[in-house]
């Protein structure tokens, strides 16, 4: 039996590199999806899972919905920290919370939310794998 | 003296390329604020402005707030239609909202919407310039 | 029976997008391989096949070698054509040619090269199709 | 006065991010060069240097030519390690050597070349400076 994910938060550094960086010198918009990505993946991986060997055994998780909110820039080799924690979970749908931050001056950069939901390989939504929870669902 | 942007509304094609596609044979989810992206460029050509010059004068546009919902996976070489919208407008806020479907079967892929702000150089908020109104602010 | 590849030149234009240009203000070198890729497509598609139905009935072609000379930078919004050339084949090896250019000026952007091989499901090197072939081999 | 880079070889590991993998499952030709980037940027940080700091004193290196040399697909998650060498080195010319790797298994991915010059603001050739060298030029 799998053990549930009783850890809800996790802490990465990412250091930006140079093609991330646009002609006005700050992180592409279009990158920090690719961050929080990440920060989900680790979140996992401190749990005891890694997402490739799910998503192997069929278990896809698709991000249904994105929202961010772009509060400072962060420039070429910036080394950033990212906060990922788990929100809300229901049985379809399972909230991440992001927060990118300077941790050196503090600066927060961009603050972020993603809803995941499982679907199968037909792509129709499926209730989420119970061990995803952190605690059993009542 | 500048005209002001009267064209609201703009539809662009976009053909699906290769490394955009992930192992899940579906568009990544960060690809679609590159295709957002297009789209307001586009919607601003239409009115007589590429956004490039605005740029290289010092009318810097920052995404403040990104937001969208994936409804379908769209897959590789998949031609697209991205329409583009202006939604409301303040001083300081102009707002886009944005549908891509694939035309051919008429589905649904994702919708978005973005908040953009203008910028100086020391990253200072300012108000919008007026050309990028549709009309003439009250 | 498949006719074989006899159109072995074309031309696409393409439009540089603003997160593919870094803060030196050029197309960063990393995504000329993305250009080319969408020129062997077109390619492809001129001689009457698509390369995601091939790549669904098991004819995967993988890049086995790239090179390529950065003449001059190109800038956000340059549209810029790119020439995609079949050159030599033999067996196993496919090799296309590349040439970016700034249409309206003539200059010189980038030129490239690159060997596409055939694998098959566990990775093995396979004979090239016959229909990519422009000529029967002998 | 600056010191020269007497260190010439670097490794770095690198974890295979999910958007970089394609739809055959395989690391995109294409995010290679971004990788090579990442070794030559902490080579030189290894040898006491910052790349972002001399571009921003005007001291731009730009990619003149690219080799790749793809031997095997790496994968989703995949740790890699990255050993970035100098190699042949003239007053206007850095040769930079790659070798990627896949450390659990001894797996050779992929070998690649650089070769970067020194511009100028207005993009014209200059003298490479001289503590980008290991040993003082004759």
């Amino acid at each position: 039996m799998l053990q549930n994910c009783s850890i809800t938060i996790c802490q990465i550094p990412i250091r930006v590199r140079y093609p991330e960086v646009d002609r006005q010198n700050a992180v592409h918009h279009s990158v920090y999806p690719v961050y929080f990505e990440m920060g989900r993946t680790e979140l996992l991986r401190a749990n005891g899972y890694d997402y490739k060997t799910l998503e192997d055994n069929g278990i896809a998780l698709v991000v249904a919905r994105l929202e961010c909110r772009f509060r400072a820039p962060a420039r070429y080799d910036d080394e950033l920290l990212l906060t990922t924690r788990v929100g809300k979970i229901d049985r379809v749908r399972l909230e991440h919370l992001y927060k990118l931050e300077r941790p050196d001056n503090g600066r927060l950069i961009a603050e972020g939310r993603t809803i995941l939901v499982h679907i199968d390989k037909e792509g129709k939504l499926q209730s989420l794998p119970e061990f995803l929870l952190a605690e059993k669902p009542e």
